[in-house]
């Protein structure tokens, strides 16, 4: 049997070994991206399924359409508008089976086979791979502790004539980066030069433990360049699958088509629950909550990691889930992670968050939302023990 | 902005207009495909909701895994292998977002651009437009009143060198065919002679009121020839978005990485909530009660038509949710379907099904499991008078 080229490309890679997690209560791990279960707010859930249920089981249970639950457009639309001072009716939005589908929505819309998506030289697997199974070309735009570079992003637009820029501009997964203002402008002003398109993936910006704010690309885009991707995962729960995309009216209309022959929509029962999650709890608070809980967690992984000689994290992380660590000079991710792994501790080597996964890279990608303070403590000490 | 030639083909068409249903209480639909709330098995699954929140909620509300929830592989497998004879093990069949993703998933796995699918002449508008979104070839085969004609798809698997055979066997939409066994074995062979490989689409296959049930193919290949697509949107809730392919341990592996990048997994809670109601509830008690709900409903159509003169079905459904109706010489049925409209009952076309929407047809598709036996006699009535 014959497989489409696009889907062949995409194999198991010697990273996956790594990954899997042994059934073993020892372990502990900094490797998944998940957030912390004490941080879904379950018995607001459970409450209001219960509601669902005795109130409006035959409508949320049945098809819907495929832009999504009109409540729930219209209360994403609002917390983008009153958060973020993102302009933009409900119509301007679409639901998705989490960020992920957004994304993959968006590559699907946008590019034909060949295509050249830039991205920030390190990034989010799951993006990548979206991109890779359209065939397109990644090409990687250098970072620094303040995200993508603005040269080298023109440098690159200029010479791959890319319609896509893919980027995480918001504590950027793997790196924690957050790109600033200034950049940000600068980004908008070269999509609009070089007829880009920007897909901006936010899936973190909620989870801010210090500093300011800094508006997202969508905020400031007043030409319809950007397809906001955003998601409920790390404010309510990822297991629901529920997020949006945020973009022009015709874009909209496209990514609607594409969902319509993906999953027809999101699971219905779920939307309304995150409707009503919205209209009768204090999302403001169960966010703030979130924060104080991951925040204390990063704290401890950046205290732990003091005390260990040679280890150093990227860019301080004001927010997110992640710290990207920079290995001493003589070791590289794949050893220490897989030694690591002997010493029941899991971390993701950064080679896995490259255009070429073969690369050897000299980062560990860490998680602190997942780990209690104790693990964390524990964990760090089992790292150093390996370096 | 440019967007993807794939998704750019997909446009909103005149038979979208048509469907649209203006906010009437008076109006009675014959249009949709959804199955009757009445057949939510909805308190089942409140209960069992309410004990997953009190339980298993961290588990249930966080992520999982592509291939879908351990346990509901397995009891799928072995409904599959109960019900139908099916072979297969539980890593033979992943978990999907509805039957739609699985056909999905399938046309990203097995196709580049550019190749061909052969199918019914008339189909589901679905399936087809998740082929025209990878830029597929649609090649239409031949039908009569026992489904897909066998001589017509070996001239065209002869003449396109299709690589995929996408087919409805049982309870066809919008035709109500069943494929004979006899036909069946030589879809097999046929496929196997020339390297084709078959999606078999069965969402109603649970659904039959009337005469003996046929194998499924998947359950007579013993070459990995079928990607077998089944939902239980039908026999449980459309709304919550939960499906399965069943096929070749290295096609599901393919399709388990496609899914990865569309959606990461499919909403994990109903996972829980199916796999329990499947342990838990008698399921084939259930879809007997379906089967006595819907069965009464289409013998209320069928003899609400036998009153109205110049009205045939197409074939006799045992099952299913649709009767494919022929119209009167001089009828088309954009034509009918519009006034029909006007009297204030929906129906769909026939154009919607086919390979080129922009044909005339003679033929409308009527769904009995949404209007009730009163509303199906009233809506008959209307349909005459416009007849």
């Amino acid at each position: 049997m014959n497989f489409s080229n696009r889907i062949s490309a995409l194999q198991p890679s010697v990273i996956r070994e790594i990954l899997k997690t042994p059934d073993d209560p020892d372990i502990i791990s900094f490797a998944a991206g998940n957030p912390s279960p004490q941080a879904f707010p379950a018995a607001d859930m459970a409450r209001i399924s219960a509601d669902i249920y005795a109130e409006i089981a035959p409508a949320a249970l049945q098809y819907g359409i495929s832009e999504g639950y009109a409540p729930l457009r219209e209360q994403t639309a609002a917390y983008l508008k009153d958060t973020w001072q993102m302009g933009g009716e409900s119509d301007e939005l679409i639901i998705t089976s989490g960020g992920q589908q957004a994304i993959e929505l968006a590559a699907k819309v946008l590019c034909n086979e060949g295509d050249t998506v830039l991205c920030e030289e390190k990034s989010f697997i799951g993006a990548l791979n979206a991109f890779r199974s359209y065939s397109l070309q990644l090409v990687g735009v250098a970072m620094d502790g303040d995200g993508m570079d603005m040269a080298d992003l023109e440098a690159k637009l200029r010479a791959t004539k890319a319609k896509v820029i893919y980027t995480i501009p918001t504590f950027h997964n793997p790196c924690g980066t957050v790109l600033p203002l200034d950049r940000r402008v600068k980004m908008l002003s070269l999509a609009e030069q070089y007829g880009a398109t920007i897909i901006e993936d936010s899936p973190y910006c909620e989870l801010r433990y210090d500093g300011e704010a800094v508006p997202p690309l969508k905020a400031m885009d007043d030409k319809g360049l950007v397809i906001y991707c955003g998601s409920y995962s790390k404010t309510i729960a990822p297991g629901i699958r529920v997020g949006y995309a945020a973009a022009r009216r015709d874009i909209i209309a496209r990514m609607t088509v594409a969902k319509q022959v993906s999953d027809v929509h999101t699971n219905l029962f779920f939307q309304h629950v995150v409707s009503r999650f919205l209209d009768e709890c204090d999302f403001n608070a169960h966010i703030k909550a979130c924060c104080e809980l991951y925040g204390k967690r990063r704290d401890a992984l950046i205290e732990a990691m003091a005390q260990v000689s040679g280890l150093r994290a990227f860019a301080a992380p004001e927010g997110g889930l992640f710290i990207w660590l920079r290995l001493p000079e003589n070791k590289t991710a794949l050893d220490v992670c897989a030694a690591a792994k002997a010493h029941k501790v899991l971390c993701v080597p950064g080679s896995a968050f490259a255009m070429d996964e073969r690369a050897p890279s000299r980062f560990i990608r860490l998680n602190f939302s997942m780990p209690d303070e104790v693990a964390i403590e524990k964990g760090v000490k089992r790292l150093a023990e390996v370096l």
